[in-house]
């Protein structure tokens, strides 16, 4: 061995920051974690969060399905597994959207469908079509590969696609991506002629549509309309001529602890997403891929209707407890499904600063900016009604109507 | 509405390689991954893969705690979680190392912490300095944000520090990427001295050292060393002073299929993974956290006891056979533990020929080519010891042997 002879060392501390990749360099910290820990205080009303009832998760069953799938897998159902995922969760998939398994791609969470989707197709300087606001999840994940955003206008029935349209003549974009179902943050749907012509115009301009459907089976009102990547099935002759990725999740429909999604397109995307997914983190848990494997058939329809059941409930109350206590000027979108709905307040009034006010009086809520890709939307704020009780949001919502009093006057 | 008045839908289906990024152009699909879908017959005898043995598994442990978590925790074992981990696995990790839970985030397999370190550190073009062979997983990982690798010679010691020091000399770089114990793909480990100067070279250069340590746990002969990551704390004075980023992984010390790994390193760059993990999965599934942090006290320390014991056997039996069954000018690296060994033949022979005479004799290996970043090892080959009973080692190590007697006639 050559002598250990060198000079002290330095023992200051490294510059991380001037060690970052650019790519880093674009990370930032979400704005609502942030707030959520402010407001994870005890006493606190929560409407911030965006969180699964938990009094709802079908835990029996889960543990039922725990036991008998190390009952029947043994230690396969704690061995490594394919990149792809477990054949039996993913046949079931594409039976019932009636394509093939190799058009299937088990993920953990769709928080991965984001990223990889993301590092697959966003190119530094590639125009990403976003709605305004959009689901601040989806700006993380694909920041770091530099998209240049473009925000859609949109309406009560989601993004104008007429709007769209002129934006496509002008604008060479390679996403658009969208929540069609009862979006994160507004609840707003798209309507089923918004859906074909969105197909039509994408399509048309090449342009890939990237379908986020967490919500889609948490319809409590209104008639069920097919996803994009189902109409684009039908419109443009099966799923290897459709240019829409859907991805799909087992968080709000099942549980979100398990981190078990899909994404359901083209098989060269397919191809693709399982290089990029090997090198992402090789697989999602075997044991909790089988664990859903066991509950989609059997557990997985009642828990559906009981979701929808009592998000119905909690939404149509915090409506109405908002048209009982908020003052004239402030508007809300009323959602048919999902968890999430949108205030609108007179111009001029910062939610950021209203939160504070809130906050004092014991009810939280998330300000809509973040949700803004390109900014704006000061005046507005995200209220998620999945996981209050009834008594609550009318003490949160009376107690919100009080702050935005005050804020007026 | 507008009426749909749109030309007829081109059906030809889109060209997705041309849409495929920059980074996904840099994506391939595992040379391994291909073999071992070629040898996953029955009757193969394969040493091909990196699995731990199954029939070691703390199977019948790991759903007494499934359901311990499960009556313990409630739904909140199966609800989001914070992205930086379950905390008392955080502080069980953190108390063991002597640093603090700031210093430790929890990873999705530490196939996750490649990836996510990568997308913090590499920027496109910047050096990354990997051993000759490495871990093919790592250049996976890193390949789609445009490394620039720089191969390290290496010896039975691991990394040559000497060589190192000139390679660091005339070329700036930005990463150093290690296996120091029982290296996969060869089996070597670097000794203590060159650990110190490996880490007095790269802290006086400037260069963040990746310790990858799936293995150490695993050592079934000869004395335990110090990773670089707990030299570092004591050389340069705690974990805020350290530039080793360590990747430890419950895969091989409990079972794989939870996906279950962790990072320690200084805060800055916890700080900045902690956003990229947001961007990529949210965070690491929360029932199987619980599970982890259930075992590590009670069931992990007799665990790794066992596998040791069975991984040394199987080691030592595979090492007698090859010396027994092998040509003279075949040669093996005699690891220490971890998983693999690694057997070079004389310079000419093409271990990729050699693997489908070996199949046609009923045993299987990777080629060691796709395990240098740059080119070259066409004449070595990787075994894994671990997952293969005594018999089928004397049987696969025979037919191994009479293949390369074959391809050397």
């Amino acid at each position: 061995m050559t002598a250990l002879n060198l000079p002290a060392l330095d023992r200051s501390a490294l510059d991380w920051d001037a060690a970052f990749s650019p790519q880093a360099r674009r990370l930032s910290s979400s704005a609502i974690r942030e707030i959520l820990k402010i407001t994870q205080s005890q006493d606190m009303i929560s409407f911030a969060g965006g969180l699964p009832a938990p009094e709802l998760f079908p835990l029996r069953e889960v543990r039922e399905a725990a036991n008998t799938v190390l009952d029947r897998y043994g230690p396969a159902a704690l061995q490594y597994s394919s990149t792809e995922g477990h054949l039996p969760l993913r046949e079931w998939l594409s039976a019932r959207a009636g394509i093939d398994a190799a058009n299937v791609q088990i993920m953990t969470g769709s928080q991965q469908t984001l990223d990889l989707v993301g590092k697959l197709l966003i190119g530094e300087g590639d125009a990403v079509l976003v709605e305004a606001p959009t689901y601040l999840g989806a700006l993380q994940s694909f920041n770091p590969y530099g998209p240049k955003y473009v925000q859609m206008a949109a309406d009560d029935e989601g993004i104008d696609v007429d709007a769209l349209e002129g934006l496509l003549e002008r604008q060479r974009a390679k996403l658009l991506y969208a929540v069609p179902n009862f979006q994160n943050p507004t609840g707003r749907t798209l309507s089923l002629e918004r859906r074909r012509r969105l197909l039509e115009l994408t399509a048309r301009h090449g342009v890939i549509v990237l379908e986020d459907d967490p919500y889609g089976a948490l319809r409590f009102s209104g008639e069920a309309l097919p996803s994009l990547y189902e109409l684009s099935l039908k419109m443009f002759g099966g799923p290897e001529h459709s240019h829409v990725i859907y991805s799909g999740s087992f968080s709000k429909v099942l549980v979100p602890g398990l981190r078990d999604a899909w994404v359901q397109a083209a098989s060269p995307l397919i191809g693709k997403l399982v290089q990029a997914k090997q090198g992402a983190d090789l697989h999602t848990p075997t044991f909790n891929q089988m664990i859903v494997a066991e509950l989609v058939e059997t557990v997985m329809p009642a828990q559906i209707e009981r979701v929808r059941a009592v998000y119905g409930e909690r939404a149509r109350h915090m409506m109405a407890q908002m048209d009982a206590h908020f003052p004239a000027g402030v508007t809300h979108t009323s959602p048919q499904g999902g968890m999430f709905l949108w205030v609108t307040l007179p111009q001029g009034l910062d939610t950021a600063a209203l939160l504070k006010r809130a906050v004092e009086r014991g009810v939280a809520f998330v300000p809509g900016a973040p949700f803004f890709a390109l900014g704006g939307g000061h005046n507005t704020l995200r209220l998620s009604f999945s996981s209050a009780t009834l008594e609550q949001i009318e003490r949160g919502i009376a107690a919100l109507g009080q702050s935005i009093r005050e804020a007026l006057a």
